[in-house]
């Protein structure tokens, strides 16, 4: 099953994929669902009764007319990892522990759905807007001190994430705070895979594109920490919670191309990596799963906004 | 105006102060206003539409019985400060950037309300749980690029913050991550007072005791970034909402007492610092404002929980 989020008349709503395009509108075929995935996957069977709910039933809604949420648009956690990726921490030359995981928390306005334009800073404000492909882990079922063994009974699904980073930000301090958490900065979707649909994501790649131009691409049995030691690590400090989100660290950047003439970009002078600007299209790709594609749009100038 | 966030039959409600222990109950004599002060916030004249309904009414209900939530229970985010009492600075001996406010994310579980008990890790997980008495801003208007002259008009109050952190967890890497993130490991409360009530908190102290014995006793003007340059600073990267928290970083531990045979605790070797454990009472005070007071209780033992 994939599942989807969007906005319909102001409220967020779920949406179940028939197709490569068309789903259907879980509020229409049964309303007595709640309405949000979050609160869906907190639900007892859940996932069980939204089958059932959907059996049979016509896709009626289209991928390219809705206003897609990210997978979870209100989860009580985003968590993040640094440096899970052997070739990224080659590449930036930093240093982490390898007893355990590198972990920050994103704020859900820093998120955005797939389709949806992902905001670049005004050059005044920062000029290194990155994105980082990454694969998304949500919870399903809530949980306090999972062993590695039972973590995939506590996830509902998969999905593709943009990490998208604003590094002069992110190197401010010794916690990357804001630079992760710019408005509108990072993706996930298009959908949640439901775990039995997609298996284990070792056996898996993750791409990633910047105007059609593959820029990452990295098996997901290269991570320092598996999606299980993660769960467990976590889960040693609080009960995860339904709708809980783990994005699962970013690769190595591919080398430039034959006959490209790219600098390289950052403090780490990361060589075949591209920073992110307005007009361009970015792609998240979790093979087996689907592809997150975002248009990259110029933020508003910098002026006094009172809401 | 005082305002305290409670639940009640499973549902978060909003209370208004009348005395030193007294609150009116808001859904009782304004069932038409939000029920959550997030959602009050954020709607159009809340605080005025509050202080009429209230106005006159008689505290029927008691903070000694009521189960009392952190301030805001559902915010969009709880910044908190790392590094910004140059007390701190100096007790630790770590840098932090001059130019930009050193901050990282709590999640809301990790935060608990005025008199319910903080969870101290079983020490096969953790032994150094600290408390860190800090002032709390709430968000009261949303804006982007607030100006510093205009932060004040943000600003809905004030409260106390108990940013309690498990040390071993934050020092594991570069990000504190999970360490400012375990259950119900840090408090905020008791009440919000708001702005034209408190003024400005440069004039304030905020004062930390433990089982009745002073261990932080610092002026709030020692900051150094004060709260009006946080609130520019975030608002560059995202659209402040209502019911955002800010904990504006904690001040260095008060020296032992005469005659006290304290050894220097952490990894930073703090002299007058001291772990909190099962048992303890931990205040949190800022002049002028109140009392934040919660017991420190055991977390349970290690042992797989399933939702």
């Amino acid at each position: 099953m994939r599942i989807v989020s969007y906005r319909d008349n102001g409220q967020d709503r779920i949406g179940v994929m028939t197709g490569a395009d068309s789903f259907v509108a879980v509020a229409e075929v049964a309303p007595h669902l709640p309405h949000s995935l979050r609160a869906l996957l907190g639900s007892s069977d859940g996932l069980v009764r939204l089958r059932d709910a959907v059996a049979g039933k016509a896709g009626t809604h289209s991928l390219k007319t809705a206003h897609l949420l990210p997978v979870i648009p209100d989860p009580h956690a985003i968590w993040a990892l640094a440096l899970n990726f052997k070739t990224h921490i080659e590449e930036t030359g930093l240093v982490t522990s390898k007893e355990y995981p590198h972990v920050f928390v994103r704020t859900p306005l820093s998120m955005v759905g797939h389709n949806q334009p992902l905001l670049c800073p005004p050059p005044s404000v920062a000029k290194q807007f990155d994105y980082e492909g990454e694969l998304a882990v949500i919870i399903g079922k809530g949980g306090r001190h999972i062993p590695v063994e039972k973590a995939f009974d506590h996830i509902a699904g998969f999905s593709c994430f943009n990490e998208g980073s604003v590094r002069e930000y992110q190197s401010q301090n010794r916690n990357f705070g804001l630079g992760k958490n710019f408005e509108r900065s990072g993706s996930v979707g298009p959908w949640l895979v439901t775990v039995d649909e997609f298996g284990d994501p070792e056996n898996r790649r993750v791409i990633t594109r910047l105007n059609g131009i593959e820029r990452q691409n990295a098996p997901l049995n290269d991570m320092l920490f598996t999606v299980g030691q993660v769960i467990h690590f976590l889960s040693t400090g609080y009960t995860l919670q339904p709708g809980d989100m783990i994005a699962m660290g970013t690769p190595g950047a591919l080398p430039p191309y034959p006959g490209e003439n790219l600098a390289p970009i950052g403090r780490h002078k990361i060589l075949g990596a591209v920073n992110m600007k307005p007009g361009d299209i970015v792609e998240v790709e979790i093979t087996g799963l689907g592809v997150l594609a975002n248009p990259v749009a110029a933020d508003q100038d910098v002026a006094y906004r009172s809401q």
